[in-house]
């Protein structure tokens, strides 16, 4: 692959506290080729020891505090990610923040599939919405669609596809997951709709089952597996990824 | 079609105090072949004047009221519905149900997704696991699949296709009504996997742009001219639609 990070500008990225978030932050820091610009966000950043090094140890690694579920909170992180990007704008929002649950039909209740909602659907949504000035201006500096323009990346899963959802597929319970996540997808396709025309490129990955602290400990990948894969498929994103959903191997999956 | 609805013996059909609800109920309660037992539930029904005059002038139409959004309402309805049906059981959920709305990415609102996941996807999952040992006892006295032995039928709508929302198909604009009938379409197919073993028929079902006071006045046809036909595709449904995804004219359609 010839496509590299170097040609994206910059990059937020939430939830990165830990898991995939903190480890696509760790990979692209230590990359020679990467964006001048890393913006790692978490609702508590202070909590995590290996964000706080990582921002001392690499230029240009910035952390902000950012809790996807508060408006007010969305907004400060706006204003802080709006004074690091300056005139250049944001080249790449990755909302990978996200909650998760095993539930089968006897278990699932009311308010685990509203907070599924508001966390891995809503938030991500309005997340975008409010960032969405700093994509702009950053989309106008450039032409193509990609994240060496802007780009719009949505950390979705193979268990919000509803086609996959039968046979051996439907063997993972998780209905207020699942409903979050194929929820989700329809807020990538409808971005993609209405984003298109300002040259910003929309898209959902399904980053494999990581051994993280939603994935568990029988999953069948570790994050040095999943992210230099999922970070390849990104920087490869163009045209004809618009209002995609592929997995970390660069597969497309079915809706 | 051969089919008749004569082989289901008992319905309940949720938001039956106008639009399609209301349609249906009147279209089965003046068949000659027809269930037996005709549920109309309704968050309101004595606001209904059509619905009361239904009950009055055809045998085995019953009024329940049930407010999909209250856990205390689908229980008083449950116990209601149990008296009515006795030990034959539920034949027939028709989750009909819902609300919608018209908004671009400027309007939408935390707000209107939160109330339409609320009503259009987690009402519908919880009615449903509510009535299920309703559904089992149906289903225990007969073979097959299909509405002469149980089924939860989800009144879905093309619009939460994600496969169709690009090109003309996103022109219609709705962030919320499409997450929560995209989200709708996953937990059909939970249901599907999970009920299946019960000899319970799950599927997601588009009535087609309907003037009703959700579709408006605009819309391609009237409830007298999709009712018959969505009628007719649940009479005619069998093994094969299991999980499935259906328009009224009985054409599959894409997650």
């Amino acid at each position: 692959m010839s496509a590299t990070w170097g040609k994206c500008k910059s990059v937020l990225i939430t939830g990165s506290s830990r898991g995939l978030g903190l480890q696509m932050v760790k990979d692209l820091a230590k990359r020679s080729s990467r964006p001048a610009t890393i913006i790692a966000s978490a609702r508590n950043p202070t909590g995590s020891t290996d964000l706080q090094e990582l921002s001392k140890s690499y230029p240009g690694v910035h952390i902000v505090t950012l809790d996807v579920e508060s408006e007010q909170s969305v907004s400060s992180a706006l204003q802080e990610v709006r004074s690091i990007v300056g005139s250049e704008g944001l080249s790449c929002l990755i909302n990978n923040a996200a909650i998760g649950s095993i539930e089968d039909i006897n278990m699932v209740t009311p308010e685990a599939m509203m907070k599924n909602f508001q966390i891995n659907t809503v938030a991500p949504l309005f997340v975008t919405k409010a960032f969405l000035p700093l994509l702009q201006t950053a989309a106008a500096r450039s032409a193509g669609m990609g994240i060496h323009r802007a780009a719009v990346i949505n950390m979705s899963s193979i268990l919000g596809s509803v086609t996959l959802n039968e046979g051996e597929g439907a063997n993972f319970k998780s209905y207020s997951y699942r409903a979050s996540k194929a929820a989700l997808n329809m807020m990538t396709k409808c971005l993609a709709a209405d984003l298109d025309s300002d040259g910003i490129l929309c898209m959902s990955l399904h980053p494999g089952w990581v051994r993280t602290d939603m994935g568990g400990p029988l999953a069948d990948l570790s994050v040095e597996e999943s992210v230099p894969a999922l970070l390849s498929v990104l920087a490869d994103l163009s045209e004809k990824d618009q209002g995609g959903f592929k997995d970390y191997r660069g597969d497309n999956l079915p809706w």
